[in-house]
Protein backbone atom coordinates (compact mmCIF):
# COMPACT_ATOMS: atom_id res chain seq x y z
CA UNK A 1 0.00 0.00 0.00
CA UNK A 2 1.65 3.54 -0.48
CA UNK A 3 0.83 6.57 1.41
CA UNK A 4 -1.25 9.33 -0.29
CA UNK A 5 1.00 11.21 -2.82
CA UNK A 6 0.88 14.56 -0.83
CA UNK A 7 1.85 13.04 2.47
CA UNK A 8 4.68 11.05 1.05
CA UNK A 9 6.53 13.83 -0.35
CA UNK A 10 6.00 15.56 3.08
CA UNK A 11 7.49 12.73 4.61
CA UNK A 12 10.52 12.14 2.50
CA UNK A 13 11.24 16.16 2.76
CA UNK A 14 11.21 15.50 6.65
CA UNK A 15 14.05 13.17 5.84
CA UNK A 16 16.13 14.66 3.71
CA UNK A 17 15.83 17.73 4.93
CA UNK A 18 17.13 16.54 8.45
CA UNK A 19 20.25 14.77 6.33
CA UNK A 20 20.23 17.96 4.68
CA UNK A 21 20.48 20.57 7.00
CA UNK A 22 22.53 18.15 9.58
CA UNK A 23 25.40 17.58 6.80
CA UNK A 24 25.61 21.45 5.88
CA UNK A 25 25.97 22.10 9.78
CA UNK A 26 28.85 19.70 10.38
CA UNK A 27 30.66 20.75 6.74
CA UNK A 28 31.31 24.08 8.57
CA UNK A 29 33.66 22.66 10.55
CA UNK A 30 35.42 21.36 7.55
CA UNK A 31 39.29 22.66 7.68
CA UNK A 32 38.39 24.17 11.43
CA UNK A 33 38.20 20.98 13.79
CA UNK A 34 40.54 20.49 16.88
CA UNK A 35 42.56 17.49 15.18
CA UNK A 36 42.47 16.05 11.67
CA UNK A 37 41.18 12.52 12.64
CA UNK A 38 38.29 14.57 13.81
CA UNK A 39 38.06 16.76 11.16
CA UNK A 40 37.39 13.74 9.10
CA UNK A 41 35.29 11.84 10.96
CA UNK A 42 32.99 15.23 10.66
CA UNK A 43 33.07 15.17 7.10
CA UNK A 44 32.96 11.81 6.71
CA UNK A 45 28.98 11.90 8.55
CA UNK A 46 28.10 15.39 6.47
CA UNK A 47 29.42 13.29 3.21
CA UNK A 48 26.90 10.64 4.17
CA UNK A 49 24.42 12.65 5.22
CA UNK A 50 24.18 15.11 1.93
CA UNK A 51 24.62 11.89 0.25
CA UNK A 52 21.11 10.93 2.05
CA UNK A 53 19.30 13.98 1.56
CA UNK A 54 20.16 13.75 -2.29
CA UNK A 55 18.56 10.34 -2.75
CA UNK A 56 16.09 11.43 -0.92
CA UNK A 57 15.08 14.67 -2.87
CA UNK A 58 16.07 12.53 -6.13
CA UNK A 59 12.97 9.93 -5.55
CA UNK A 60 10.54 12.79 -5.25
CA UNK A 61 11.80 15.30 -7.88
CA UNK A 62 15.02 16.85 -9.04
CA UNK A 63 17.34 16.63 -6.30
CA UNK A 64 19.31 20.39 -6.59
CA UNK A 65 15.95 21.88 -7.10
CA UNK A 66 14.71 20.81 -3.73
CA UNK A 67 17.74 21.50 -1.93
CA UNK A 68 18.64 24.99 -3.66
CA UNK A 69 15.35 26.16 -4.65
CA UNK A 70 13.28 26.38 -1.88
CA UNK A 71 12.86 29.36 0.98
CA UNK A 72 13.18 28.62 4.27
CA UNK A 73 9.53 28.28 4.96
CA UNK A 74 9.44 24.83 3.01
CA UNK A 75 12.19 23.13 4.72
CA UNK A 76 10.67 20.29 6.69
CA UNK A 77 13.91 19.48 9.41
CA UNK A 78 13.29 19.06 13.13
CA UNK A 79 14.65 21.97 14.71
CA UNK A 80 17.56 19.94 16.47
CA UNK A 81 19.52 19.75 13.06
CA UNK A 82 19.73 23.57 12.35
CA UNK A 83 20.75 24.05 15.80
CA UNK A 84 24.83 25.98 15.71
CA UNK A 85 27.14 24.02 16.10
CA UNK A 86 28.45 25.79 19.07
CA UNK A 87 31.75 24.18 20.27
CA UNK A 88 33.12 20.56 19.90
CA UNK A 89 30.96 19.17 23.14
CA UNK A 90 27.36 20.79 21.95
CA UNK A 91 28.16 19.51 18.36
CA UNK A 92 28.96 15.82 19.54
CA UNK A 93 25.76 15.84 21.77
CA UNK A 94 23.21 16.82 19.02
CA UNK A 95 24.86 14.28 17.27
CA UNK A 96 24.22 11.93 19.91
CA UNK A 97 20.59 12.92 20.41
CA UNK A 98 19.99 13.29 16.35
CA UNK A 99 21.89 9.82 15.33
CA UNK A 100 20.59 7.68 17.87
CA UNK A 101 16.71 8.84 16.94
CA UNK A 102 17.58 8.43 12.95
CA UNK A 103 19.32 4.98 13.62
CA UNK A 104 16.27 3.51 16.16
CA UNK A 105 13.53 4.98 12.79
CA UNK A 106 15.69 3.72 10.20
CA UNK A 107 15.89 0.18 11.32
CA UNK A 108 12.43 0.23 11.37
CA UNK A 109 12.34 2.18 8.37
CA UNK A 110 14.12 -0.61 6.89
CA UNK A 111 10.66 -2.90 6.41
CA UNK A 112 8.59 -0.03 5.00
CA UNK A 113 5.89 -0.64 2.81
CA UNK A 114 7.71 1.83 0.37
CA UNK A 115 9.45 -0.03 -1.57
CA UNK A 116 12.04 3.02 -2.06
CA UNK A 117 11.72 3.42 1.38
CA UNK A 118 13.16 0.07 3.08
CA UNK A 119 15.86 0.24 0.27
CA UNK A 120 17.02 3.32 1.19
CA UNK A 121 16.43 2.90 5.05
CA UNK A 122 18.97 -0.39 4.55
CA UNK A 123 21.62 1.58 3.11
CA UNK A 124 21.52 4.38 5.24
CA UNK A 125 21.11 2.25 8.37
CA UNK A 126 24.93 0.78 8.22
CA UNK A 127 26.34 4.51 8.01
CA UNK A 128 23.96 6.04 11.17
CA UNK A 129 25.28 3.22 12.70
CA UNK A 130 28.91 4.62 12.56
CA UNK A 131 27.55 8.23 13.63
CA UNK A 132 25.63 7.00 16.19
CA UNK A 133 28.36 4.92 17.46
CA UNK A 134 30.93 7.58 16.96
CA UNK A 135 28.84 10.23 18.56
CA UNK A 136 28.47 8.38 21.72
CA UNK A 137 32.28 7.52 21.62
CA UNK A 138 32.95 11.59 22.18
CA UNK A 139 30.15 12.17 24.49
CA UNK A 140 31.15 9.19 27.69
CA UNK A 141 35.12 10.66 26.59
CA UNK A 142 34.24 14.28 26.65
CA UNK A 143 31.63 14.00 29.44
CA UNK A 144 33.83 11.48 31.74
CA UNK A 145 37.19 13.86 30.79
CA UNK A 146 38.44 16.98 32.55
CA UNK A 147 36.75 19.50 34.28
CA UNK A 148 36.57 21.83 31.30
CA UNK A 149 34.97 19.22 28.81
CA UNK A 150 32.77 17.45 31.40
CA UNK A 151 31.71 21.76 31.78
CA UNK A 152 31.01 22.16 27.65
CA UNK A 153 29.44 18.49 27.29
CA UNK A 154 26.67 19.29 29.87
CA UNK A 155 26.12 22.75 28.67
CA UNK A 156 26.20 21.37 25.05
CA UNK A 157 23.41 18.67 26.04
CA UNK A 158 21.21 21.27 28.03
CA UNK A 159 21.41 23.47 24.82
CA UNK A 160 20.16 20.06 22.64
CA UNK A 161 17.68 18.60 25.29
CA UNK A 162 14.69 20.55 24.70
CA UNK A 163 14.31 19.41 20.80
CA UNK A 164 14.03 15.85 21.70
CA UNK A 165 9.95 15.91 21.79
CA UNK A 166 9.87 17.46 18.32
CA UNK A 167 11.58 13.88 17.32
CA UNK A 168 8.75 12.22 18.95
CA UNK A 169 5.77 14.20 17.63
CA UNK A 170 2.94 12.94 15.73
CA UNK A 171 0.64 15.16 13.42
CA UNK A 172 -1.85 14.49 10.42
CA UNK A 173 1.11 13.99 7.93
CA UNK A 174 3.23 11.42 9.51
CA UNK A 175 0.20 9.95 11.01
CA UNK A 176 -1.46 9.19 7.26
CA UNK A 177 2.43 7.52 6.78
CA UNK A 178 2.01 5.79 9.88
CA UNK A 179 -1.51 4.37 8.66
CA UNK A 180 -0.13 3.31 5.19
CA UNK A 181 2.81 1.22 6.47
CA UNK A 182 5.45 3.07 4.68
CA UNK A 183 6.61 4.95 8.12
CA UNK A 184 7.49 3.59 11.39
CA UNK A 185 5.34 5.51 14.45
CA UNK A 186 8.30 7.46 16.65
CA UNK A 187 6.34 7.08 19.81
CA UNK A 188 7.09 3.28 19.80
CA UNK A 189 10.20 3.68 19.97
CA UNK A 190 10.75 6.66 22.56
CA UNK A 191 11.18 4.74 25.68
CA UNK A 192 14.05 2.98 24.35
CA UNK A 193 15.66 6.20 22.71
CA UNK A 194 15.52 7.33 25.83
CA UNK A 195 17.09 4.64 27.43
CA UNK A 196 19.90 4.38 25.06
CA UNK A 197 20.45 8.11 25.84
CA UNK A 198 20.76 7.10 29.42
CA UNK A 199 22.89 4.76 29.12
CA UNK A 200 25.23 6.85 27.23
CA UNK A 201 24.89 9.73 29.80
CA UNK A 202 25.60 7.40 32.39
CA UNK A 203 29.07 6.38 30.89
CA UNK A 204 29.64 10.20 31.01
CA UNK A 205 28.84 10.27 34.67
CA UNK A 206 26.97 12.99 33.28
CA UNK A 207 23.28 14.11 34.85
CA UNK A 208 20.32 13.96 32.47
CA UNK A 209 19.47 17.79 31.34
CA UNK A 210 16.83 19.36 33.48
CA UNK A 211 13.57 18.92 31.61
CA UNK A 212 12.69 21.82 29.37
CA UNK A 213 9.78 23.72 27.41
CA UNK A 214 9.79 21.90 24.02
CA UNK A 215 10.67 23.81 21.19
CA UNK A 216 8.60 22.87 18.30
CA UNK A 217 7.54 23.59 14.94
CA UNK A 218 10.16 22.89 12.33
CA UNK A 219 7.71 20.10 10.56
CA UNK A 220 5.37 22.63 9.53
CA UNK A 221 7.92 25.10 8.37
CA UNK A 222 8.60 27.26 11.30
CA UNK A 223 12.31 27.40 12.34
CA UNK A 224 14.50 29.72 13.94
CA UNK A 225 16.66 32.10 12.52
CA UNK A 226 19.42 29.81 12.01
CA UNK A 227 18.06 27.77 9.42
CA UNK A 228 18.29 31.11 7.06
CA UNK A 229 22.44 31.23 8.12
CA UNK A 230 22.77 27.74 6.83
CA UNK A 231 20.65 28.38 3.40
CA UNK A 232 22.15 31.66 2.39
CA UNK A 233 25.44 30.52 1.77
CA UNK A 234 24.45 26.96 0.62
CA UNK A 235 21.89 28.62 -2.37
CA UNK A 236 23.60 31.42 -3.11
CA UNK A 237 25.70 29.95 -5.93
CA UNK A 238 23.04 28.02 -7.62
CA UNK A 239 20.25 30.67 -7.51
CA UNK A 240 22.05 33.41 -8.88
CA UNK A 241 23.46 31.19 -11.43
CA UNK A 242 21.12 28.42 -12.34
CA UNK A 243 21.80 25.52 -14.25
CA UNK A 244 25.88 26.77 -14.78
CA UNK A 245 28.24 24.04 -13.39
CA UNK A 246 31.49 26.07 -14.15
CA UNK B 1 67.59 0.59 1.14
CA UNK B 2 66.58 3.32 2.76
CA UNK B 3 66.69 7.01 2.26
CA UNK B 4 68.87 9.59 4.59
CA UNK B 5 66.51 10.69 7.32
CA UNK B 6 66.38 13.75 6.53
CA UNK B 7 65.57 13.77 2.76
CA UNK B 8 62.70 11.01 3.30
CA UNK B 9 61.19 12.90 5.95
CA UNK B 10 61.05 16.02 3.50
CA UNK B 11 59.77 13.87 0.73
CA UNK B 12 57.02 12.77 2.90
CA UNK B 13 56.20 16.60 3.69
CA UNK B 14 55.89 16.87 0.14
CA UNK B 15 53.52 14.37 -0.94
CA UNK B 16 51.88 14.92 2.83
CA UNK B 17 51.34 18.72 2.39
CA UNK B 18 50.35 18.50 -1.37
CA UNK B 19 47.53 16.24 -0.44
CA UNK B 20 46.59 18.41 2.94
CA UNK B 21 46.49 21.67 1.44
CA UNK B 22 44.93 20.89 -1.70
CA UNK B 23 42.02 18.41 0.63
CA UNK B 24 41.55 22.24 2.33
CA UNK B 25 41.26 24.44 -0.90
CA UNK B 26 38.30 21.75 -2.18
CA UNK B 27 36.74 21.71 1.43
CA UNK B 28 36.26 25.49 0.55
CA UNK B 29 33.40 23.81 -1.70
CA UNK B 30 31.51 22.68 1.00
CA UNK B 31 27.86 24.00 1.08
CA UNK B 32 28.69 26.32 -2.07
CA UNK B 33 29.48 23.79 -5.07
CA UNK B 34 26.50 24.62 -7.66
CA UNK B 35 25.26 21.58 -7.74
CA UNK B 36 24.52 18.24 -4.61
CA UNK B 37 26.41 15.99 -6.78
CA UNK B 38 29.21 18.18 -7.53
CA UNK B 39 29.72 19.35 -3.48
CA UNK B 40 29.91 15.79 -2.72
CA UNK B 41 32.46 15.16 -5.37
CA UNK B 42 34.93 17.50 -4.08
CA UNK B 43 34.19 16.83 -0.50
CA UNK B 44 34.96 12.81 -1.26
CA UNK B 45 38.65 13.98 -3.12
CA UNK B 46 38.83 16.41 -0.13
CA UNK B 47 38.12 13.81 2.37
CA UNK B 48 40.80 11.30 0.56
CA UNK B 49 43.19 13.63 0.54
CA UNK B 50 42.89 14.99 3.81
CA UNK B 51 43.20 10.88 4.73
CA UNK B 52 46.30 10.94 2.43
CA UNK B 53 48.12 13.42 4.45
CA UNK B 54 46.71 11.78 7.87
CA UNK B 55 48.39 8.63 6.81
CA UNK B 56 52.20 10.28 5.71
CA UNK B 57 52.54 12.63 8.57
CA UNK B 58 51.39 9.59 11.08
CA UNK B 59 54.88 7.63 9.77
CA UNK B 60 56.57 10.75 10.48
CA UNK B 61 55.41 11.65 13.48
CA UNK B 62 52.75 13.13 15.07
CA UNK B 63 50.12 13.72 12.04
CA UNK B 64 48.35 16.76 14.13
CA UNK B 65 51.24 18.79 15.36
CA UNK B 66 52.70 18.30 11.65
CA UNK B 67 49.34 19.55 10.21
CA UNK B 68 48.48 21.86 12.49
CA UNK B 69 51.73 23.51 14.28
CA UNK B 70 53.96 24.11 11.47
CA UNK B 71 54.35 28.07 9.97
CA UNK B 72 53.92 28.54 6.35
CA UNK B 73 57.79 28.47 5.34
CA UNK B 74 57.60 24.89 6.91
CA UNK B 75 54.98 23.59 4.26
CA UNK B 76 56.54 21.66 1.10
CA UNK B 77 53.78 21.90 -0.84
CA UNK B 78 53.56 22.46 -4.69
CA UNK B 79 51.99 26.08 -5.38
CA UNK B 80 49.60 24.47 -7.55
CA UNK B 81 47.63 23.46 -4.60
CA UNK B 82 47.87 26.32 -2.67
CA UNK B 83 46.06 28.34 -5.59
CA UNK B 84 42.44 29.69 -5.11
CA UNK B 85 39.46 27.84 -6.18
CA UNK B 86 38.38 30.44 -8.40
CA UNK B 87 35.50 29.33 -10.25
CA UNK B 88 34.54 25.89 -10.79
CA UNK B 89 36.12 25.84 -13.91
CA UNK B 90 39.70 26.28 -12.72
CA UNK B 91 38.98 24.35 -9.01
CA UNK B 92 38.82 21.42 -11.81
CA UNK B 93 41.44 22.88 -14.04
CA UNK B 94 43.87 22.70 -10.96
CA UNK B 95 42.10 19.35 -10.23
CA UNK B 96 43.50 17.83 -13.40
CA UNK B 97 46.57 19.01 -13.66
CA UNK B 98 47.57 17.70 -10.19
CA UNK B 99 45.53 14.83 -10.47
CA UNK B 100 47.32 13.30 -13.54
CA UNK B 101 50.67 14.09 -11.99
CA UNK B 102 50.01 12.35 -8.73
CA UNK B 103 48.25 9.71 -10.14
CA UNK B 104 51.40 8.73 -12.36
CA UNK B 105 53.67 9.10 -9.50
CA UNK B 106 51.60 7.12 -7.25
CA UNK B 107 51.54 4.27 -9.75
CA UNK B 108 55.65 4.11 -10.14
CA UNK B 109 55.40 4.36 -5.87
CA UNK B 110 53.57 1.78 -5.35
CA UNK B 111 57.00 -0.34 -6.29
CA UNK B 112 59.18 1.77 -4.07
CA UNK B 113 61.95 0.20 -1.94
CA UNK B 114 60.08 2.17 1.02
CA UNK B 115 57.96 -0.37 2.55
CA UNK B 116 55.64 2.10 3.78
CA UNK B 117 55.54 4.28 0.91
CA UNK B 118 54.98 1.23 -1.60
CA UNK B 119 51.65 0.37 0.72
CA UNK B 120 50.45 3.86 0.96
CA UNK B 121 50.84 4.20 -2.81
CA UNK B 122 49.35 1.49 -3.31
CA UNK B 123 46.00 2.33 -1.69
CA UNK B 124 46.21 5.93 -3.03
CA UNK B 125 46.63 5.18 -6.05
CA UNK B 126 42.75 3.91 -6.35
CA UNK B 127 41.46 6.76 -4.53
CA UNK B 128 43.55 9.37 -6.95
CA UNK B 129 42.47 7.87 -10.05
CA UNK B 130 38.98 8.59 -9.80
CA UNK B 131 40.07 12.15 -8.55
CA UNK B 132 41.86 11.92 -12.23
CA UNK B 133 39.14 10.66 -13.91
CA UNK B 134 36.39 12.97 -12.77
CA UNK B 135 38.61 16.01 -13.31
CA UNK B 136 38.95 14.92 -16.82
CA UNK B 137 35.42 14.70 -17.03
CA UNK B 138 34.44 17.84 -16.09
CA UNK B 139 37.47 20.05 -18.20
CA UNK B 140 35.99 17.70 -21.30
CA UNK B 141 32.45 18.67 -20.45
CA UNK B 142 33.41 22.25 -19.44
CA UNK B 143 35.48 23.14 -22.38
CA UNK B 144 33.22 21.57 -24.89
CA UNK B 145 30.22 23.38 -23.20
CA UNK B 146 28.54 26.49 -23.95
CA UNK B 147 30.40 29.89 -24.77
CA UNK B 148 30.52 30.99 -21.09
CA UNK B 149 32.19 27.32 -19.92
CA UNK B 150 34.70 27.22 -22.80
CA UNK B 151 35.86 30.81 -21.82
CA UNK B 152 36.43 29.93 -17.96
CA UNK B 153 37.53 26.60 -18.53
CA UNK B 154 40.20 28.09 -21.09
CA UNK B 155 41.16 30.75 -18.31
CA UNK B 156 40.94 28.40 -15.61
CA UNK B 157 44.18 26.50 -17.43
CA UNK B 158 45.58 29.42 -18.46
CA UNK B 159 45.91 30.43 -14.40
CA UNK B 160 47.19 27.01 -13.83
CA UNK B 161 49.79 26.45 -16.40
CA UNK B 162 52.97 28.08 -15.36
CA UNK B 163 52.85 26.03 -12.44
CA UNK B 164 53.38 22.62 -13.93
CA UNK B 165 56.85 22.84 -14.29
CA UNK B 166 57.19 22.99 -10.62
CA UNK B 167 56.11 19.31 -10.82
CA UNK B 168 59.14 17.62 -12.75
CA UNK B 169 61.36 19.68 -10.83
CA UNK B 170 63.85 17.31 -9.18
CA UNK B 171 66.22 19.19 -6.17
CA UNK B 172 68.71 17.39 -4.41
CA UNK B 173 66.21 16.24 -1.44
CA UNK B 174 64.58 14.41 -4.49
CA UNK B 175 67.82 13.35 -5.89
CA UNK B 176 68.51 11.49 -2.74
CA UNK B 177 65.04 9.94 -2.52
CA UNK B 178 65.15 8.40 -5.96
CA UNK B 179 68.99 7.42 -5.68
CA UNK B 180 68.14 5.20 -2.69
CA UNK B 181 65.21 3.74 -4.80
CA UNK B 182 62.14 4.92 -2.74
CA UNK B 183 60.67 7.46 -5.17
CA UNK B 184 60.63 7.32 -9.04
CA UNK B 185 61.93 10.46 -11.07
CA UNK B 186 59.33 12.78 -11.99
CA UNK B 187 61.22 13.84 -15.50
CA UNK B 188 60.66 9.76 -15.98
CA UNK B 189 57.08 10.35 -17.16
CA UNK B 190 56.98 14.14 -18.26
CA UNK B 191 56.25 12.99 -21.59
CA UNK B 192 53.27 10.49 -20.76
CA UNK B 193 51.92 13.58 -18.45
CA UNK B 194 52.08 16.06 -21.12
CA UNK B 195 50.08 13.63 -23.88
CA UNK B 196 47.82 12.62 -21.05
CA UNK B 197 46.54 16.29 -20.68
CA UNK B 198 47.09 17.55 -24.34
CA UNK B 199 44.51 14.11 -24.75
CA UNK B 200 41.77 15.86 -22.35
CA UNK B 201 42.20 18.99 -23.77
CA UNK B 202 41.76 17.85 -27.35
CA UNK B 203 38.22 16.14 -26.37
CA UNK B 204 37.70 19.34 -24.45
CA UNK B 205 38.43 20.72 -27.43
CA UNK B 206 40.48 23.35 -26.18
CA UNK B 207 43.91 24.76 -27.34
CA UNK B 208 47.01 24.18 -24.72
CA UNK B 209 47.49 27.91 -22.82
CA UNK B 210 50.95 29.48 -24.34
CA UNK B 211 53.79 28.46 -22.37
CA UNK B 212 54.36 30.65 -19.49
CA UNK B 213 57.58 31.79 -17.06
CA UNK B 214 57.59 28.59 -14.22
CA UNK B 215 57.04 28.88 -11.14
CA UNK B 216 59.43 27.41 -8.67
CA UNK B 217 59.79 27.32 -5.28
CA UNK B 218 56.84 25.89 -2.61
CA UNK B 219 59.08 22.59 -2.26
CA UNK B 220 61.86 24.76 -0.40
CA UNK B 221 58.73 26.74 1.24
CA UNK B 222 58.83 29.72 -0.82
CA UNK B 223 54.93 29.98 -0.86
CA UNK B 224 52.54 32.68 -1.85
CA UNK B 225 50.22 34.72 -0.02
CA UNK B 226 47.61 32.39 -0.62
CA UNK B 227 48.40 29.44 1.92
CA UNK B 228 48.45 31.87 4.68
CA UNK B 229 45.18 32.16 4.20
CA UNK B 230 44.70 28.42 3.90
CA UNK B 231 46.24 27.47 7.13
CA UNK B 232 45.28 30.50 9.29
CA UNK B 233 41.81 29.38 9.73
CA UNK B 234 42.86 25.46 9.97
CA UNK B 235 45.10 26.12 12.70
CA UNK B 236 43.41 28.91 14.48
CA UNK B 237 41.85 26.39 16.55
CA UNK B 238 43.85 23.81 17.29
CA UNK B 239 46.56 26.43 18.22
CA UNK B 240 44.44 28.40 20.66
CA UNK B 241 43.32 25.35 22.40
CA UNK B 242 46.03 22.87 22.18
CA UNK B 243 45.08 19.13 23.04
CA UNK B 244 41.98 19.90 23.10
CA UNK B 245 38.89 18.29 21.17
CA UNK B 246 35.62 19.52 23.44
Amino acid sequence: MTAPDAARVDYLLRLGDDALILGQRLSEWCGHAPALEVDLSLANIALDLVGQANLLFGNIGDADKIAFHRDVLDFRNCLLVEQPNGDFARTMARQLLFSTWQHMLLQRLASSTDRFLSEYAAKAVKEVAYHRELAAEWVARLGDGTEESTRRMAEGLDWCWRFIPELFEVDETLQAIIGSGAAPDPRDFEDEYRSAIAAVLAEARLDAPAEQRPILGGRRGHHSEHLGHILAPMQYLPRTYPDATW
